[in-house]
């Protein structure tokens, strides 16, 4: 409704965030519009307040509202263990499992040489630094499954071959839980090529 | 990502908004974080400003950022004739039309027992006021195609009844553009029902 000017620019203002529609936008401008004034007023201040601290960690890139984030502020994580991970969505998909104990190093992209995304574009030439500079005993690259992921985890292992570090990348296969049939064939040729003695 | 509690604050705020659940909260605060801060500034001013500023026009409770709402303040409409809408979208979705030079009158819901919503809960004895003192001639109840929606314009017709205005209901029918294949039979039998000479 073009005629409420501060309706419209609200929506407009939620219509700027990635991945929100005009619809999408309109509708969450009218859910807006039902909070009451309280409620308004912290949505307000937390925009405001996560956008002034949060910050990349100096020392892994991942998000932090402290001086380091909560992974590497961690004394019992093992800092000879790094995961390279894309983005902190990852970060956070990992943490999930709770399984990973070491830290992290977030690229903040994949290289894209299409998109003019270089290695040195990403936290590539940080990582070398970092694994040159620590104990580093094996560096996990943990890109999403794409060509563009790939390639990444492909330059980065020749990039720490000199280091003499360890290289690994996650599994491929067929999800926990799904049905073979479902399964593409690219996936299920890599869970063959990968089958586990049992 | 609980440990960085000013995403996890923005990330809830998100998520208070109706419609919107726990994944595209977090995904539409990470977004938030992408913004430039004076675009971030500018989301937590349009917020605060369009709670301040919108109410409800005194008139038909149509929203508005001014007196009187767009329709209202507008003096080439109609004032004889009045469109029945269950809320705002509605009043959004008949204006997109261009075709409609009335008024509203905005309910504010429907009458639905089950839920405890009694006819004198909606706008209903307001619009009894509005047409018994001003000179109407004809009511268009526009409530959804729903049961409830149903009951309500029922209740209206029977309500203004009294009055000796004309009360008219939305015409239901196929969709156009649609395929008759893809009608249910409601639809189909109430297109039918309501045939037309060409």
């Amino acid at each position: 409704m073009e005629q409420i000017e501060s309706l419209q620019r609200l929506a407009e203002q939620f219509g700027r965030l990635q991945g929100v529609g005009k619809k999408s936008a309109m509708r969450m401008a009218f859910a807006t519009l039902s909070l009451d004034a309280d409620a308004a007023e912290e949505f307000a201040s937390a925009i405001i307040e996560a956008k002034q601290k949060i910050h990349e960690c100096p020392i892994c890139a991942n998000l932090t509202d402290r001086e380091l984030c909560f992974v590497c502020e961690d004394e019992t994580r093992d800092r000879s263990l790094i995961c390279v991970v894309e983005d902190v969505k990852a970060v956070m998909s990992i943490e999930k499992v709770r399984e990973f104990r070491g830290v992290y190093h977030v690229l903040g992209g994949t290289i894209s040489p299409i998109n003019g995304i270089t290695p040195d574009k990403i936290r590539i030439p940080e990582l070398v630094v970092r694994v040159g500079e620590e104990n580093v005993r094996e560096v996990i690259v943990a890109t999403n499954p794409t060509p563009d992921g790939e390639v990444t985890a492909m330059y980065i292992a020749r990039a720490l071959k000199p280091l003499g570090v360890k290289v690994t990348r996650l599994a491929y296969g067929v999800p926990v839980g799904s049905d073979l049939e479902y399964a593409d064939e690219v996936t299920l040729g890599r869970a063959l090529e990968g089958r586990q003695d049992v």
